[in-house]
């Protein structure tokens, strides 16, 4: 099977948006061994749309267009395909009643083009939307499947995995079910990662392992399928097993878009223990990432950020003697800025940070050296130094997530 | 004259790379009146290149291709096209010259392949890559302009700024120069913008307006052509003079990219003052974005995100009775907040920021209520109420770019 990818928008053609549904839509392929060979970005005129899906249709079987579902008149996509088909378009009651009751219930008033939303195609199925008000909806007509998915990423990507996967997964492979993990690992490249397991990844065949990289962090996607969930469970659990042991020592955790900052915040929440941060060349970067956690004011007190050495001083309390002698960037600068604000804010714990962001190097010291102070109380402070490669923002990021990790592994 | 874009690469299909360089080179075509109606991401497949290639012209009169250019067997773009057009390519003489001493100067071992990064057409023109490599080549053949860019941005920006802009507009308009100008606006949406400045914006064609938004600010991108740089410069006053007598409430500086925060780093730059933030509900996000802009540490001190009522008692010191009295989201907490932090941390200036980010109410506030104190040493402390809509991450972003603001102009 071929598939192809339209998407439909005048404000991709202006340069407003980047398309980012085609290559989310690609990986979804991949994963199905659905091949495609041709992305297409088409702005909101039905004419240029029919000819782009007669060149479609002649080399491919499967076209899916993400955009121009929505309520303003320039949305056209299902209505301009429906008059090439000659397909009869429809009101999914389901969709329609939702939309009305949305307004309803914000009191407000509802153009009648908010009804061309719940639009389908008689002869063909809806999709339903979890997030949004427009349903998407699909139609197989002489040998081509045709998908219509909105223009939001937000609902077009749940749309993708919940409605349109499993149709395409149960027409394609007899009913089995498929199912996927994330294993996300730090403190290795992509490159590296995948060349440790070259042997597995090149013999595994069920579940699939591909790696992906962002954000400092590699994640690998299992997808494993089978009769039901027990056996795709089962193949999971064997693969994540092979590959943690020639890997593992990377490895914090599972799930999609899983970050160290979320451990960090599993660990606190499930010992009901609250945590504070001292922080200097990290300038407020780690309180910002556990404060985008939802529920972080249970486990997180606060954080000082001393970016000046007045600040250390006066605001922290570090010793002037430690300041003069060692400096900011040192162990001793480390302890003191953990231990002083554990106690402060009346934190169990607290993890500082001081080094060198860069771009030039501080008291004599390297770019990239950092010293990171782990102070709980009542025990004893340990203090690590690391050398992170990388520019400011990487850097910072990067040891934000390396102490992260190296403090639960420590507290565990 | 009609263009469009073919961008080639495999992992883009795979979906492991965006599609960022044809939104660039929309923007850059709308700045230049050229229409464009069709964007196409194509493998590495010269067979399925050639057949695009044949679409795009039978609906375009210039194809830019961007990728396929580079070192490796996969990288057949020109070569794929030359084939199709029956031209000739040459060694561009400067760029082999300058491959050769790369790895010169690296005492490394060149494989062939690189050489091809070279080639051009030889009834056509080299495009210079000042980042990088491979040359970019153009040609014009019976009624088709084919322009070659590299894949990677870093290269392919300059590369259409430098050569291929110039060269369209030469062709284009009579050897006249092309100027922008960026203004940015807070406090007003893209649409809202849009409609006060509509008469203007119709009918306003030499410098033409265009708006975009992105992360809370509205800009528009003025870009005006004329004989030399004083007649756009001319051009570029009188219509920003026209825009900022309809909307200058919303407009805070001039720069592509210009965000709040570096109005608040030139601000105090100039003056030579530092500041402070206490912050709550904005959880360290003030200092991050702060500390973002390089050299900063030369006018921030550091901020205490108090994100619990202890903190707030305890690190920064705001009495009790105000927080037992009035709550942590209140006037007084504010004026406490900012004036205690800007004495602590011996700053000209302090800002602080409590509030209620949701998703749910605090102290009987509504979401999205926040003050803002801004105190000065020697000076009385004012305190702003505000009200932002929004989800917690926009609340938090928006009350920030707003105080910040409203600070300046307090100050100024």
């Amino acid at each position: 099977m071929k598939a192809e990818i339209i998407a439909v928008g005048t404000e991709m053609l202006m340069g407003q948006i980047v398309n980012t549904n085609a290559p989310f839509i690609a990986r979804q392929l991949n994963e199905l061994g659905i091949e495609h060979y041709y992305e297409t970005v088409v702005g909101d005129n039905p004419e240029r749309l029919v000819e782009l899906t007669q060149i479609a249709e002649s080399r491919s079987d499967m076209i899916i267009y993400s955009g121009g579902i929505g309520p303003t008149q320039d949305d056209l996509t299902k209505q301009a395909i429906a008059e090439y088909l000659n397909e009869e378009l429809i009101y999914d009651q389901e969709c329609l009643e939702q939309i009305k009751q949305y307004y309803q219930d914000r009191h407000q008033s509802m153009s009648s083009n908010n009804l061309q939303m719940a639009l389908t195609y008689k002869n063909g199925q809806s999709l339903k939307n979890e997030t949004g008000q427009a349903c998407g909806s699909l139609i197989y007509k002489k040998g081509c499947l045709y998908v219509f998915l909105p223009g939001f990423p937000d609902e077009l990507e749940p749309m993708f995995i919940n409605e349109v996967k499993p149709y395409l997964f149960e027409h394609l492979s007899n009913k089995q079910v498929l199912a996927s993990r994330f294993l996300n690992f730090f403190g290795i490249g992509e490159a590296a990662l995948t060349s440790r397991l070259e042997n597995l990844i090149s013999k595994q065949s069920n579940p699939t392992i591909a790696p992906y990289a962002s954000k400092s962090v590699v994640t690998l996607r299992l997808t494993a399928q089978g009769e039901n969930h027990a056996v795709t469970d089962k193949l999971l659990d064997q693969a994540q097993e092979e590959i943690l042991d020639l890997v593992g020592e990377y490895y914090y955790g599972s799930g999609y878009n899983y970050l160290p900052m979320d451990a960090l915040f599993d660990y606190l929440n499930q010992g009901g223990k609250t945590i504070a941060f001292a922080e200097s060349l990290t300038g407020g970067l780690a309180a910002h990432l556990l404060v985008n956690h939802e529920g972080s004011s249970k486990i997180f007190k606060g954080s000082t950020v001393s970016y000046s050495e007045y600040a250390k001083a006066h605001v922290i309390g570090v010793s002037q003697a430690t300041l003069d002698q060692e400096g900011m960037v040192s162990e001793s600068c480390a302890r003191q800025m953990a231990e002083l604000t554990c106690s402060d804010y009346g934190a169990d714990y607290a993890i500082s940070f001081t080094g060198v962001a860069g771009p030039d190097k501080m008291e004599g010291q390297e770019v990239g050296t950092v010293y990171c102070g782990f102070a709980s109380q009542g025990q004893s402070t340990q203090v690590k130094r690391y050398h992170i490669n990388g520019n400011r923002s990487a850097i910072r990021l990067k040891v934000i997530y390396q102490a992260v990790l190296d403090f639960i592994q420590e507290k565990s």
